[in-house]
C-alpha cells in the first residue's frame, strides 16, 4: 500500500489535506480517487485512509480506521558520527531497533558533521514505513563529545571490544544512552574521559572489531537481553 | 600494511611461496623486496612477512613473528537466504561479529542461492583484515530448511518480533545456532514447525520489523549478554 506522513494527532473520520512534497510524491506514484493509503504520523499512530480528491498541489484523503502503538523499550543512541554512508546505514537500523532519540557527536575521530535535511528525513520514512515502527526518531543537532557528557544526566553504556572490569547498574525502566565511537574509536584521553565517569556502565563486548553500524545493531541487542 | 592469506599453520621464520590469485594481488599493490606485509591463515594465526622475492606468479615471504587467538564464542548462524546484498552484508557481519560457521538455508520465501565464489572468498578475506579476526568463517553448502532442521543436533535461538512465551535452556560453552528467517519471514507452517522442536528455544524481541542483516547483529548481541 502507497504510505505518506502527516506529522499530527490522527482522529478516524478526519479529512487531511497533504500538500507540498508529500502531495508531489503522491502524484509521482499516481494514486487515484478511491485508493487505500496509508498515514503514519510519527508520534505513534497509523491511519488507513482513502483519496478524495487530487490536484498537483494538493491531495485530500479522509482516515478511516487507526492503530496505535507505544514505544517498545528506553534505549537511545549516542555516536561520534563514522562516515556519511554508515551515519546514514546508523539511522536506518535505529529506526528498525525501535531507538527513538539519537545524538550525533563530534570526536577527535568522527568523520562527518550531521546537520538535517531532506534526503535524511526520506530515508527516515522510508525505513520507518518498511519496519513498521510508529514513532520518528529525535536527532538532536550535533554537539561535541565534552559537551555531551557533561551535560548529560542519563546511564550511558559503554562496549568495549577490549577487557573492561565489567561496572553495570541500569534501571530497565529509565532511558539508557548507548555511546558508539567512530570508525577509528575514541582517542586514549576521550576513553579515559569516559571510563571515569559516574554514570557510565562498561561492557567488553567479545567480538572482533565491530564497524559502527554493526556495533550499533549488537549493542541494542545485548541490552534487549539485559533489561528484559 | 599489505596483507595476504596463507590457509596452513604459520611457524617462525618459515619460508612461503605465494601463488595464483594472492602472487597476482600483491603484485597488483606493488609489494616490494624486504617489505613487511601481514599473513593470516584464517585458523586462528597471523603472522608479520618479509618479502623475499618476487615474479608475477610467485612471491616467497619469510615469516618473522607469529601471534595466535582462540574463538571468542560458540555462537553460529542458520540464514535462510535474503537476496545476494543483504546475504553478502551478513558475511560481512559474521567475520565481525566472530561467528565461525554459517549454515545457508532454502526455504519458503528465501531469495538467493548461495554457491561458493571467488568473490565471497574476497568479501571474507577483506572482512577479516578489517576486524582483525583470525578464524575464516565455515560456510556449508545451502540445504532446505527442512533438511537442516531434521539433521541438526544443537540448540537453535529463534527470535520472534511477536509476543512469544519465551522458551529458553541453553548451556553457553555449547554451539548456539541462531536461526534467521528471509526478509519475508518464514511461512506459517514453517513458523510451526520449527516452534514445535526440541531444541528450539524461543525469544522475543521488542523491536520493529528488522532487516535480516539487522537482525543477525542484534541476536548475536543479545545472546552475547545471555551466555557471558
Amino acid at each position: 500500500m502507497r504510505a505518506t506522513f502527516y506529522r499530527e494527532k490522527l482522529t478516524p473520520g478526519q479529512l487531511i489535506t497533504i500538500k507540498d512534497e508529500q502531495a508531489h510524491h503522491l502524484n509521482v506514484v499516481r494514486v487515484k480517487i478511491d485508493e487505500e493509503i496509508l498515514v503514519l504520523n510519527g508520534l505513534g499512530q497509523k491511519a488507513r485512509a482513502q483519496i478524495i480528491s487530487i490536484t498537483k498541489k494538493e491531495v485530500v484523503i479522509k482516515l478511516i480506521t487507526i492503530e496505535e502503538d507505544s514505544k517498545k523499550h528506553n534505549l537511545e543512541l549516542a555516536i561520534a558520527n563514522p562516515k556519511k554512508d554508515a551515519f546514514e546505514d546508523i539511522l536506518k537500523m535505529a529506526v528498525e531497533l525501535g531507538v527513538t532519540n539519537i545524538y550525533p557527536l563530534e570526536s577527535k575521530f568522527s568523520q562527518y558533521d550531521y546537520t538535517s535535511s531532506d534526503r535524511i528525513d526520506r530515508l527516515i520514512e522510508s525505513a520507518l514505513i518498511q519496519s513498521n515502527n510508529l514513532f520518528w526518531p529525535n536527532i538532536f543537532p550535533q554537539e561535541s563529545l565534552i559537551n555531551f557528557l557533561n551535560n548529560n544526566k542519563h546511564p550511558i553504556v559503554y562496549f568495549s571490544s577490549q577487557e573492561v572490569p565489567a561496572k553495570i547498574n541500569l534501571n530497565p525502566d529509565q532511558k539508557i544512552i548507548i555511546l558508539i565511537g567512530p570508525e577509528a574509536g575514541f582517542s586514549n584521553e576521550e576513553t579515559e574521559q569516559i571510563k571515569g565517569l559516574a554514570g557510565v556502565n562498561l561492557i567488553h563486548l567479545p567480538t572482533p572489531i565491530l564497524r559502527a553500524p554493526t556495533a550499533v545493531a549488537t549493542s541494542v541487542g545485548y541490552l534487549l537481553s539485559m533489561i528484559k
